[in-house]
């Protein structure tokens, strides 16, 4: 049985186990909190959450984990079969996660962890947010969901990115990323009262006291 | 015929070029230096280069496009047919991508620009920068090509991020980032002896100077 690696407090762990979820796919979750250690960069070269654990072998990152289980798994598909169509979708992932949530990333340190960043930080995060909202408003088709009539795999990015982004944006900048893109605002309300999606919301606030701790303790040793 | 959007002096451009040369095929090359007009939003929703014009419309991504051309093109193919051989292909794609280029990234305007980045980015540029080489020495095969004994969208990435990595962390923190990595030098200048490089590099530098000259009458746009 495929193994889902990481924790449920992470977003991009939380994209693959919506994805097997929407598939109807068995898989096991396995508690993984990566570090510098031989047996951390063994499961994921960078340590990263989530990697995926096979027959084969270890693989990462989220959207080499999605394209696999694709490929590989059962279930209905999240990617379109025609090539062009299916660029569309891999392309619309990519915007969100380049353009979207690795801004976003950067100001997760102060919107959630009571950290402050650099000027230089906040003022590329706000920048480029503005600009990956506004590129996804323009590209995205929300007929209702992101790539046209059916879930597809930016869905799955677009639901685990524009949450915590509207969090950030909302903290740091005073700023609802969502006011002037309401069809946004509406597919994520719809997404969110899908089953698997209360059930990895569930789980993520069960592991949140665990995961704040390790916060804690991480930057007690840096102090 | 395929259109591939953007300029020579473009490390992602230079991945779709370098991938449509080793495959053979036919395609036309159209100078597009987007901004925020419409008529270039309409060819990439982020306004960032490549695109790939086609008989369906437009897309962008390098990775996106890179997959549409295994999908749809001719030639030997740089994507392994096994899935999880071609997961660790697009994973060493991510791999280089998020944690060598995108962290280099940061850097060049003070790398190839003359101006001087915060020392927030510079710290983030340098401590990415070694911890994403650091995953490439221990994911790549090098054997000699990056996933194993033939060329891969693996390569593609290396070669085209490698190099403006080096040129970052020589100029920025006077660091060699492959004193510890011989076999990725090598790799380099195996790859750097290919006509189709050797093509890429001389319309790069045919196009330095006008690019030179769009980035400084930029900078005294926004002066």
């Amino acid at each position: 049985m495929l193994k889902l690696y990481g924790f449920a407090v992470s977003n991009y762990y939380n994209m693959v186990k919506f994805a097997l979820l929407e598939k109807g796919m068995a898989f096991e979750e396995v508690p993984f909190h990566p570090d510098q250690s031989e047996q951390s960069l063994n499961i994921s070269p960078r340590g990263k959450v989530p990697a995926l654990g096979t027959d084969q072998g270890y693989m990462s990152e989220t959207s080499v984990i999605l394209e696999y289980i694709e490929e590989t798994g059962s279930g209905k598909s999240l990617l379109p079969s025609e090539p062009f169509a299916r660029a569309q979708v891999r392309a619309l992932m990519r915007e969100i996660e380049l353009y979207i949530e690795l801004p976003a990333r950067l100001g997760y340190p102060q919107a959630f962890f009571g950290m402050q960043i650099a000027p230089a930080l906040q003022e590329k995060c706000k920048l480029e947010l503005l600009a990956g909202v506004a590129a996804l408003k323009r590209h995205g088709k929300f007929t209702p969901y992101v790539a046209g009539d059916s879930l597809t795999l930016a869905d799955v990015y677009f639901l685990y990115s524009l949450d915590l982004a509207c969090a950030v944006a909302q903290k740091l900048f005073d700023i609802d990323l969502l006011a002037d893109f309401p069809q946004a605002g509406k597919l994520l309300a719809q997404l969110n009262r899908l089953e698997s999606v209360q059930k990895i919301a569930a789980d993520k606030e069960a592991n949140m006291p665990e995961f704040m701790a390790m916060i804690k303790a991480r930057a007690q040793a840096n102090a």
